[in-house]
């Protein structure tokens, strides 16, 4: 496989999460880890479900490939997310060593990768990420438009 | 109590949970969690041995007031921590809505309430939160320069 076709293959499995947590009525985001071309880690936002702030897609995702691979630093692994990831998450990927970023829809209200600010790739922090943006951005984006669309119209009825 | 006094208690029960964290081996980095005067959450880094690149100190006391509290926003709570905390955490007491931020030694490699980057009070992210600094400042990072002077000696020897 080339890494395009890598690429849009591990968007989409980022995408069937994000599915899973609309379903839960959570925010649709979803990540997956790859490390060698394998997924070792796939989840979705579940801060109402756990009741925890702290329960997005990405954080999810690193806290389950730290345990399986016995390491709280992911070397060489390439994070796909569904949404520009946040400061929290941003900072998160960096202290984990993430080697590659990617991302489908950008989050101009608190995304931390390029929309408010880039901390994955910040001078002062001792690790910076490589980021591919683009793929599948208006799929990711769609999903969270109509989400965010029902529950205004759920709260107004 | 005045607001002087219990900061000076809080913060000195921080630095327990970071004098915990140096017996463990771990960055000694210690937080507290309080609301109506009370400790909801106490906390330190515990990176290495849940093999959690998430398990700051922070992001464990705010993982487990959301749980105590059922909730996951931490309305009208202070958290006292006894370093500057990261873009993670910062970007997590943003998330959990912590109204007070009060901080001992100040981290100018990764601190994001001043340092590197101010996240906590970002213009663009839809909470902010209320900074005190200085309190008990130098024996905080005492704590943290001795730890990581003598790993160097170690790794040195």
């Amino acid at each position: 496989m080339n890494e395009r076709m890598d690429d849009t293959y591990f968007m989409q499995v980022a995408i069937e999460e994000a599915r899973l947590a609309l379903e839960e009525d959570e925010v649709p985001v979803g990540a997956v880890l790859v490390k060698d071309n394998k997924i070792i880690a796939r989840s979705h936002n579940s801060c109402e479900q756990l009741n925890d702030p702290t329960a997005h897609a990405e954080i999810l995702a690193i806290r389950e490939a730290s345990r399986m691979l016995n390491n709280h630093r992911l070397i060489d692994t390439t994070l796909y997310v569904t949404l520009e990831p946040c400061p929290m998450c941003a900072g998160a990927i960096v202290w984990a060593r993430i080697k590659e970023l990617v991302y489908g829809a950008l989050d101009p209200k608190s995304g931390a990768c390029r929309s408010i600010t880039n901390l994955v790739q910040h001078p002062a922090l001792n690790h910076r990420v490589e980021i591919r943006e683009g793929i599948f951005t208006r799929e990711c984006a769609r999903m969270l438009s109509g989400f965010f669309r029902e529950k205004r119209s759920r709260q107004g009825g």
